[in-house]
This record gives C-alpha cells, structure tokens and sequence, in this order.
C-alpha cells in the first residue's frame, strides 16, 4: 500500500491531538483513504519542551523549511497560528507541490484567499475545515453538501471561550470580571482575553464562512464586532425570564445590494436551536433556500475536536493524491464582488432596559420617544425598585438599527430617565 | 464550458425539487463545480401527469433504459424508490459508465453493497446522501468529515412522520390514533402507515448510518424496531413532568464483540440535543473518539431539503467528472465483519408506569422484585389514583434489558399490581 508523508508546521494542543488521531486510528484511517497516512516531520520552536503525543526525536525539527521543501511530504499542516511566517511557508510549500491543511482562522481569514488561488492555480488542495468551529464540518458542509443552494444566513456560536463565559453568567448569576478570572484560572481564557471577549476571534471566523456562503471575499476588517464586557447578570436574568437566552452570535446575512457580516451578543428564544448550546460547545446554524434550516453542534476547541477536523482533511487530501486530483473543489470565492454593508442601515428587534423615577407618565413618556422615531414596542415590562426607581425593559419590533439607537440617545436625555442600561439585538 | 448532462429516474417530489434546485441556482452551481449540470432526461411512469418542475416535453421518457443507456448522460439519480426495478437500473447505468446518485434508502439498505462495490470497482461514484435525514449531510460528514474518528455511538430522529406525530402528542396530549388521522389528513402520513409508526423506514436509516460508521454491512433485517403505537400520552406527560421528551431513535453503538443496531422509543432528558429537535425535524447525534458529541439537526424529508441533498451528491460527481477522478472514494464499508449482537444482551436505563392497589407495601413489594433482578432504581414516583388505585412511575439504573423485562413480568404477577402499563427505554 502507497504511503503518503505528512509534515507538520507547530506541536501545540492541536498538533498533539492530530498526531494522536493519526497514530491511534491508522488502520480505520488507512482502509477509509486507501494509502497509509503518516506523520514524517514536525517544525517546533524548541526541540525540548514536552509534548503531549509521541514521536521519535529524530522527527522533530526547528527548521520550517525541512518540512516546505522536502520531496517525500506531500501534505503540510499549518498550525502555528498568526499570519506570518503562516503565510510564507504555506506558499512556500504550495511552490514545493504540497497541499495544504490549516486550523489558522487568523491567516485564512486574511489572507486565504490569495494561497487558495495559489494552490488551486497549480492544482493542490488547501484546505481548512479546522479553522472554524473545531470538530463541526461546517466548511465541508458549505463547500460540498450545499452546493446546490444559495445561502440566506449563517448565524453562530463561533468561539468557545465567550461561550464558556456567558453560560457560567447564566447559570450563576456572576459577573462577566469575576466569570473572566475563573476561566482564566482554568485556562479556558486567556491572560489577554480581548481576541475573545471582544469578538475579534468570532470576527475572522464569520468573515471565512461568509466568504464561502457568498462566494465573495469578505475582508475580516470590514466585519464589525461588539464584544460581551459590557453584558450585566441583570440582563441575562431579565432575558431569562422573558424567554430568552444571551449569546455571543457571528451573523452573516444576505440583503438587498449586498450581504451583512457581524459579531454582537443577541437574545435568543429558548426555541431558537442555538439557544441551548451551553459552555464551551460551538454551534452553526444556516440557512440556504433549498435545504431550509440546518443546526451543526460540537465541540469547537481542544486537541482531539480540531485534530478530528485536521485529520479529516489530511484524509480528504490523501484521497486526493491517491485519485490524482488534488484541487478538485474549484475555487470559486472571487467568483462575485458583494458590498459588506454598514451596520447602521441593518434592521433589528432590540431588548431596552431603562431606569426611570417612578412617576406617573415615565413608561408613556418614553413611548412617545420610540414612536417618534418610528419604532414600535412588541412588548413591555415595568416594575418598581428601590429609591424611588422604575425599570422598564422594552422589546420593539424591527426597525432599523440607527433609528432605534437615535431614539435610545433621545430617552437617555430625558429628564424622567435616569439611564438607558443596556440594548441588546434580538434575534428571531 | 463543460456540460454534464443529468438522467433522473422518477419524477416525484424529490425529482421535482431536485430538477427545480438545478434550474434555479444553475449560475451558482455552475461556478462551483466548474461546469454546467442539466438535467437531459426523466424517466416518468405516465407523460400526462402535471409535475412541480417545468421541463421540456421532449425531456420525459415512459423508458427508464433512455436514460440508463445513454452516451450523453454522466449522472443517473435514482429517485424512484424499493428495491426493483430500481437496483437493475442503476447496475445497468454503472455498467454503461454512469455515476449514481439515490435517496432510495430501502434499495441503499438492502443491496447498496453490492452497487456500491460494482460502481468502485469500474471507479465510478455511488452516492445517497439523501437517503437518509433529507437536507442533513449526515452521509458526507461520516464519510469524509469523520474519517479521523473511531464512532462510538449514532443516535438519530431520521423519521420526520413519527417525529410530527409525537410533537402532536407532546403539546397537545392527544392520542397516537387521533393524531395519525390529522398527519394522514395532511399528507404527512401514508394511508398505510405502517413503515413509519413501525420503526421500517427508521431501521432502513440506521441500517445504512452503522455501516458507513462502523465500516461493516448491517444487514436491515438484523435491526430490531419497536414503534410509536403503543405510546400513551400519559406516559409523555409523566416523562415531561419528569423532565423527559419521548422520541423515537434510531441507535447505533459499538458493544464487546460486536455491535448494537435498533430503533426504539425512548425518553430522553431535555438536556439532550435531541429532546427538542420538533416536529418535522431531524437530527442525528454522532459521538466519535476524536470530535466528541456532534450534532446535525435539519430537515428530514420535503421537495427542496431532500433535493438539497441529491443536488450537494450531483455537484459531488460533477467535480469528480471534472478532475477525472469519480470512484474517489474508497468503498471501505466491507473492511471488517462487525456481528449485530442481539437486542436482549443489552443494557439500558428504563421507565416504568405500574398500576397498584393502593395498599400500604405496594411500592416496597414492586422494589423488592427489582432488587431480585439485579436491577437497582434511580428514582420512583407514587400518586393515588381514582378507584383506590395507584400509580407508580420508576426510573430504573441501567440493567440488562432482559433482566428489567424479566422483572417487569414477575412484577405484573404479583397480586397488588393491576397493570405494568409501560416499559421504555431512557437515554442518558
């Protein structure tokens, strides 16, 4: 049996795991691709640091170009993370007749397109099911399976940490800081949590689905993200008691004269496939005008989900070279230019919550302001607090996102307001 | 650019959609699989009948073998659904150099083998995406996504019909006679209903899931199906007070020395991601040795999401018709012989409804059986009843299913039991 030769760019938790896989389950692996698929040479930055699967030393190297440059590799796996030096020993490797598996969302997000269009012009996969969603197949589901529909909306639970984070607020009832630390404590998050907590994680992720969904390049930096900081227990226990769960949501959607792709946190109703999707599980929900809705739900971080996913795609390489034809799925992103449009021109039903004295006319008073800007309330919830004090959480109808945060403005300068605490998207 | 011309062999509600998907979005599918795809001809029983999807007259043929035959055509779809004539047609067009694509999962069941194995062997693709859960691309992530993974265990709602009757059931607590009247009324149940209510259609499913999953033929026949006709709606009321959903499933799982293959009811607590999968709907729950737990929920049947399906394996073969390289990938379900073992070897959490004389000891003497059995209780329910009556619901321990039924017969022998009224599965 022919046996085909993978190297390995980085030996961190995914690498571990996806060394792992290959060993562990060789012979499944071999009977399922028809060749034997094994592990030649890993790149690391320190040939001493422990690691967490075994390989002889003789394996390991700290020159990336061993691995780039070496006739009898056939597939490089990229899982250094960052953009450089990703993107040059990718393309180095590409020029050296490899194909290319990737879990660097970072790198594919800014600059896949360009080492797609490289490895598809010469032949070669590139392929990076991993970079999105851990062991969920949403590339290969947007790639293949629905390639006979034209994709509404994507709307996921694209990063595990603020996950982990907003599930613990829910079920305890603590604060995002004190939530933030313990997960720090326990690795979940990092020690500089921004990538995550602030969404731009979600960002470059949401911006390679839609660039698949939409068969356009959507730019990372033209994706806008709201991060989950600034969410209060308070808001999660009112949305839970009206029905709702807060999560933090990457949405790609089609409109008229071009497409919307953002990260936000949004109440969803428990109804919603997405709403349970609790800790530190991922989720992907689509929706494509001939197979209607689809929910994908895994895990989304961790050396054995995402190895599942690398391996799944060194196995659909292997086949590849063992059929003669890699670069079969063409690469067809460029194929249109859609505009990304603002966020402001968006439409959406907004959670409100608003302190107010409580005075007679304070709930008609701000009302009055909603319609004046011509949005209309869905429903309305006041109840009396301590000091003299109102809170009055209101969910409107859709109206479009600049008019309903122009009209929050205008009930903050209202005399009888105390303060506009918080609003929120709610999504369908 | 290339053409590939498409044959489909009957035009029913699958057909129609499949052939209104490809006319539709043929600008997006065109660009993604690197030509155009269009449908030449299907196959009808009777040319007068009006159809859901436009074609030229000249398209529809009353003879199967003008498809079958023909030089111009690359893909047959088989969408005619049992066994014969289907299976001839397709051995015919493989060996005519046709590669197929089908969502008869009666035929894929029965002798998909042995297709499968005649269209490797001359290197063409076999594909059925749609056979099983419509829309869900439970097939390909099996297939390809998964190929990293040792599966462990398949749970599926791949029965929209039972799925719809049982939600019907769940939020109106009506019974299972009166509510398959309102599904037939509606189309959503066959006159006939037995396929469905039975289990048939459900074991057709999981027959073809375990093969691909645990690379071995389960022979449908060797699945054990229990239906929905016996379920109570007190029982799911009982099950929802307790936290429970009853759904039927589908399950495939990997045991000592073999494997388990059966459809059964069960309840599954509302934490599962299946307990809310409604109506309509299904779902399958994978749970593999590298990705975890691994959720798809879509929709299971219906023109468009089963089209959706046939339409992802049409621009499958079309790629590999592009790049030369249809038969891609290897027919690696005949790799080893896995036994189906018997259903009475296994083990599995029960509930329980008794009906007692409300005498004092009833609950103990019912215990003291149980314990006799080896089998130990998780929790138990007694309310009185009218008629100096009780009822007892318990939740058993996992035992061996044989055991529990052995005790559920001594127990309805004892004389302070009226009646054992229910017996069902609980999943974890």
């Amino acid at each position: 049996m022919r046996s085909i030769n993978v190297g390995i760019l980085g030996f961190g938790t995914v690498s571990s795991g996806t060394v792992r896989i290959l060993q562990e389950n060789a012979a499944a692996i071999t009977a399922r691709v028809g060749a034997n698929v094994q592990v030649k040479r890993v790149a690391v930055r320190d040939l001493s640091k422990p690691r967490d699967a075994e390989l002889p030393a003789s394996a390991l190297t700290t020159n990336p170009e061993e691995i780039t440059t070496d006739p009898d590799i056939a597939i490089v796996v990229e899982l250094m993370g960052g953009v450089e030096p990703a993107r040059s020993l990718i393309s180095q490797a590409i020029a050296h007749g490899k194909s290319i598996v990737t879990a660097n969302k970072e790198m594919v997000a800014k600059v896949g397109h360009e080492l797609r269009q490289q490895a598809h012009d010469v032949g070669l996969d590139f392929l990076f099911e991993a970079s999105v969603g851990g062991g969920i197949p949403v590339i290969a589901t947007l790639s293949e399976s629905l390639a006979g529909n034209r994709i509404k909306e994507i709307v996921g639970i694209v990063n595990g940490t603020t996950n982990y984070i907003l599930t613990k607020m829910t079920t305890e009832g603590a604060a995002f800081g004190k939530v933030l630390a313990e997960a720090q404590a326990l690795g979940y998050a990092e020690a500089e949590p921004s990538a995550d907590v602030d969404g731009h994680d979600a960002r470059y992720k949401i911006a390679i689905l839609a660039s698949l969904a939409f068969g356009t390049r959507v730019d990372a930096e033209a994706v806008t993200a709201e991060g989950i900081r600034h969410l209060s227990p308070r808001d999660i226990a009112v949305a839970g008691e009206l029905g709702y769960r807060i999560k933090l949501l990457a949405v790609a959607q089609t409109a008229q004269n071009g497409i919307r792709v953002r990260v936000y946190p949004a109440l969803l109703p428990l109804t919603h496939p997405l709403a349970t999707v609790d800790g530190v599980f991922n989720a992907v929900f689509l929706r494509g005008d001939a197979v209607g809705d689809l929910t994908l739900i895994g895990r989304g971080a961790g050396a054995l989900p995402t190895g599942s996913a690398v391996v799944g795609d060194i196995a659909a390489c292997a086949r590849n070279i063992v059929a003669g034809t890699t670069g079969r799925v063409p690469y067809s992103v460029a194929a249109t230019d859609t505009p990304v449009l603002p966020s402001a021109s968006a439409w959406s039903r907004y959670y409100a919550r608003v302190r107010v004295l409580d005075r007679p006319k304070a709930l008609a008073t701000i009302a009055t302001v909603f319609g004046d800007y011509g949005i209309s309330i869905e429903s309305v919830v006041q109840r009396a607090m301590p000091d003299e004090e109102a809170e009055i959480v209101w969910i409107t109808h859709e109206g479009r996102e600049s008019d309903v945060l122009a009209a929050l403005t205008a009930i903050h300068a209202l005399p009888v307001v105390r303060s506009v605490d918080a609003a929120i998207r709610v999504v369908a």
